[in-house]
């Protein structure tokens, strides 16, 4: 299923009176301040956000999944449903597959299908933390990190393998969410599983090729619930040192600490120039993998002031960093809930922009505490939807991608062509 | 010191344009949705909330304190500072005295005081957490609950002492944080400290005139760091069952574990007809006590919503709780911090009261997650700051209190005043 | 499989001499303190804990699960396992079973194998957190509070059912864990959630025989990720007020936000008669089901130090209450690590019973908080692994189980009775 | 005073017949698994933890604090009251001191008077977290971070004049810790704050004695609220990278954030060869600075697994590391309290040194998780007190130090000296 331009054209148009007169509201507001708000909406435009293929199911937790319907079925189904995604909003541009959930067996009707719904493929993902199927070595015990090597050789040959799809798709990173790390107090000598991790991450920036990343991601806990070989962004970025300068780290907003000040960690992965990207979620108590936005909106504004700030320091654009989302969604509709992610994010960003940060800096040299606050408050209260609409709207998208996506029946007409009962590979 | 009502017209004066067409666009924008922007003025005009007494001053940690200029060294002083505020804002229209901190020596000269500037005396605080000079019996190791009778009853007599000095200035309740606790396993037995505290509390709910009530405040650790004799809601609503009607649960916000879900229990505490109030600030680690909404102001937004439904549902308005605002300002000016506490509160009320709550209501009775969160986050992204600002302005008060405070250069006259070192009593 | 007395008996014989050398030496080193330790033995003779029907088999997370082998594949041999167990620790001496995933289609043949192996049948739990096939309805949106009444009847039908069969094998408690609750900020109304499911338990609670107790179980969050119906023991305690005398409190250890203070919830529910018993396992991050006493064997005497105290102020022995191990096995052989997790259990009950708590009153009178700590600790330290063993000799029981397990090849033997593919039903 | 030694010969031979039984039965006991309890005693004879100045008086909480009586009023009586903590237990050999609490006017004075009393002079420590009377420039809004170059530069001298005094008294390390931070968003640039911190830092570096290690430690939080310069290990770590190899890292046991796993921290930074030393303490929910094992004893021991490992690894012994008890006495008499905390900190070496560490190996090479959490926990409920307490009988120090404390009245003849009024300096 596509969605024809034109139907999106259509919806806009009834709209449309309504948005220009709160884009115009919006617009002159931030001129009397200084800020071109068309500026900013070129800025948003440009922005896009990966997609993981394992995110368009309905996930589940370990007390159970309980599906929706018409989820896809195989990969060419997922592509699709990203080309929805991307056609609503246009701002959801590529895919990020998963290995061995979304192999590519014909990995040129797959760019072919992806051309046409203008995404492309982002970082591909390895998973180490599951066994398959015919699997020769159990990673029961872990996988880059096992005591036994020949566990180890399995799960270093299964990232390479991972690359050579990505090579054929056009990604241009691997990304490496290692789960290995014990459950209980002396299961595993720390020591021992870095430097097993060291060697099998050395082995696998050996064969990444010359143009390509991979991003070491970190995890304090889950599903080892006593450590993990990489618990923190410190543990990140010394594997990252010791594999040189194509390694970075990866930050998943759900993979820290309670209280965690995540904000500064991104200022400080920027400076040392190791910031791989985002994956973006939300949470209240661990990593509940909630939509982006949906329970701290105000620390994903600050964790955007401190990547707009790190992006004109390195004069990097937004196209610099790998973004993606990394939501499950247990209770929504799996693209619905994207929708709203895909939003949070680029109203968070939208409001990073506004920010005055020339009146910022003058504040801080005067410690004037006060002002600092409100200055980032008033971005923060500013009503930044307009800019998104329109940043859409320029796109050739939606002004409101889920009120179409519900106009237009579109998961009515999923579940008639694929079915109530098929289930998304993923979690 | 007090400010001329002319030259808080004369300042608004010059805002006035602007703000005009900010509020005409907002109550343009909410008509649209069926909502009436002047009402939701109205209300946020009814909306008062106390300022203690030990807020007027800077803050401290243990680690020690940085002392700003011009504190009020007196009573006197700190119902000034009030007024300031209030001729400021309008909607901080009383103050809550901490007793021994703010013994009113006079007090028909604080009611004339205080009236004249348009203020009442909130809730009246005991203090059983500190020793004062020439004490006979000394709070180290505990209060309402000590395990020996003399020390209970020294505390027991505090607070009725504290209640005379309220009745003198016509408050209507007690509000009691009690800081009893346990430093280490062990030293404390859990049954006889409840007990003995609720034997201490009973004698003095004995002593509460007919139309007070008393304020039962929980807290989960600090000053005692292993147990503290009223840890969270559930203690503190006990508590208030076995005392009576008159008993209310006062919620701090600072004052949980990590990640609690604070609006689910203002929601119980509201059904069950117990909350008594709360004590407004912010937090990112423990109790921080920051300015209101400069850490999350999501979750203060939540809390309100579950405020305007729990009134709705009783029937009350917001004058039937109490409200304080109860932070330290350790690296602001006080007022200034108070000022940007006091319109965090009104946002998040005024967000709170533009909710479609009907189509809440149904898009729950669908389990239509999706719609139920694009409700509330509509609300909350929406630029409330008009509705803030006109109610103020109808009130009285500033379009921009911070603006004039400092136009006005009220702290420095406050200075040339009272000096750089006086110190305010308190923490 | 079953082991026969005469291999226990063998095993023990071995262990024997160095055993009573250090029980020998245990007594007299607790005889010049004043304590019997063979009363202490004796009381530890008669503790008997409870073992779920799933908790038999491996163990998994959302992300996967590594399935162990020789797993029971029914309700008859997990039946035996239990028996196992209990031959080796005599203090596993009861099941408890899980609705559906173990119904006891034969309900005589079930008491009859138990009985053989000198084991009852402890709490039924119900299960409305997962959909079964075939079932009308779905919980997705949850079950007792569900917004649809007929989503909720279908519920309280279930736990009609469970009791039903429970009364069939000689329960005497329905155990309800609810996990309904919300994953967003809007999705659900707290208050008719809470009175929903008020409605529903009162509807169970009239299906309860005489003499059955029903426990309402907490828990903060998972897998609901923004709020729980029941997020903590207040809520708890709440519906249980208004449901009657039959309805108690059930603790999880893993149910709480980070750092609770668990004993003192353990003490204030005895306090108020309305301790229903123990989820016992341990957790470092989370509800982890982590081996009980792996990570914070401090706390776990604590809280039996409570219950100690809690059983002598009630004039109630250990069989008052329902004591469970609620742990999942992801690492290790389930059977080990549910001995593992008696054992810990009563290590730390035998401290908390060789505690001197005459002297610690004494100490707490005078607020002499080193010796407080020092009484504590001097129990806590004291060796008491041979009172344990002691225990389980006089019972019958091996000196040794896991060794004993180990050397007779339990595993081995249930994996060439069973097969390695065998999947317990569970989580 | 100073405690002759024949009082605690007198006292020890009252106690010896039952130690020597009770060491006995250990040794056996332990030699039964190849362990030589006699070199377990030397290495812990070699253990010496530091003193910190500040922590011989009474500590307090932003809400007050509760001083005892017959604290130490100068620096004289500081040293001779860790003479009397070193001559009980001949394990608290140094003193570690804080300017400008307490300057050493006269070094060779108090290098005598410490000589007497067989104690050394550890790291010293600077203080830019208050404001001293009569200091030039404000450290409200920071220090070593200041925007401001004059206020760095101040506290970089303070720092070099803290070396100056250290060099006197023959201490080879300087300790840092750094409040500076921010309270609210916005406040601080936090790339800005980093790099002026380590030019602050590398100037300091620069005035290092050749023979001198600098200590940097990190903090997650406190007496800032929203963000610290140096927030956690990762950022230490990275200050000491950019530093040189005469900086090492500090670890707060209480520093962290809810759950960390402080073990795996410590395990890391030995790998790197950076881990500088400890400042022991221990908390239930922040840097609550209680007695050492009072709350989470087994995470204490598991420390010292990795510190008894990595010691191994490094062929270095305990006097290659710095250790401190950095606690707060609120309702302990100091010098009890730190016998609790040093008796604690050997007993947790002595379990980790009596860890069958082979055995462990060859458990984690088989995945054999049952067996390592035994082997563990084989250790950490061995009763290792007889050990402990035969070290400090062949120092010279006694079977029972606050026994002997208590019998000789020492806090009564210190109150008797001193009087009950003297408050100590420090927190």
């Amino acid at each position: 299923m596509k969605i024809e331009q034109y139907r999106i054209d259509q919806h806009n148009e009834r709209l449309l009176g309504k948005h220009n007169n709160q884009f115009i509201f919006a617009k002159e507001q931030l001129g009397e301040q200084g800020i071109d708000a068309n500026a900013v909406v070129k800025t948003l435009q440009a922005f896009q956000v990966a997609i993981p293929s394992w995110a368009l199911g309905t996930g589940g937790t370990r007390f159970g999944r309980f599906s929706g319907a018409g989820e896809p079925g195989s990969l060419v189904e997922k592509i699709e449903d990203v080309g929805i995604l991307h056609a609503l909003n246009r701002s959801s541009g590529s895919i990020s597959l998963h290995i061995p959930w979304d192999i590519p067996s014909d990995a040129n009707a797959m760019i072919d299908l992806a051309t046409s719904l203008d995404l492309k493929f982002d970082a591909v993902n390895s998973n180490t933390f599951q066994d398959q199927k015919n699997q020769e070595l159990s990673y029961k015990y872990g996988s880059l990190s096992h005591v036994d090597p020949k566990v180890r050789k399995q799960a270093v040959e299964h990232n390479i393998e991972v690359i050579k799809y990505g090579k054929e798709l056009g990604s241009k990173a691997l990304s490496i969410w290692l789960s290995d790390g014990s459950c209980f107090p002396g299961q595993s000598n720390f020591v021992r599983s870095f430097q097993n991790t060291l060697e099998s991450l050395q082995e696998i920036y050996a064969a990444l090729p010359d143009d390509w990343k991979v991003f070491v991601e970190y995890k304090a806990y889950e599903p080892n619930f006593y450590s993990t070989v990489i618990q923190d962004w410190g543990s990140s970025l010394l594997f990252c040192q010791k594999l040189g300068p194509k390694a970075d780290v990866l930050v998943d907003l759900g993979h820290h600490l309670p209280n965690a000040n995540i904000e500064q960690i991104v200022a400080t992965l920027m400076m040392e120039g190791r910031l791989a990207g985002f994956h973006f979620n939300d949470s209240k108590y661990g990593d509940d993998d909630l939509t982006v936005g949906s329970i701290r909106p105000y620390m994903l504004f600050l964790i955007f002031v401190e990547l707009v700030e790190g992006m004109k320091r390195a004069g990097k654009g937004s196209d610099g960093f790998a973004w993606m989302i990394d939501a499950s969604h247990n209770v929504k509709d799996p693209l619905e809930d994207l929708m709203q992610s895909v939003e949070a994010i680029l109203l968070s960003y939208a409001q990073a922009l506004i920010l005055d940060s020339k009146k910022l800096e003058i504040a801080r040299q005067n410690n004037d505490v006060v002002l600092a606050q409100q200055l980032l408050q008033n971005a923060f209260r500013t009503d930044v939807r307009p800019l998104v609409r329109e940043a859409m709207l320029h796109s050739g998208g939606s002004l409101d991608p889920i009120g179409l996506f519900r106009d237009l029946k579109i998961r009515e007409n999923l579940i008639s062509e694929r079915g109530t009962v098929t289930v998304a590979t993923g979690l």
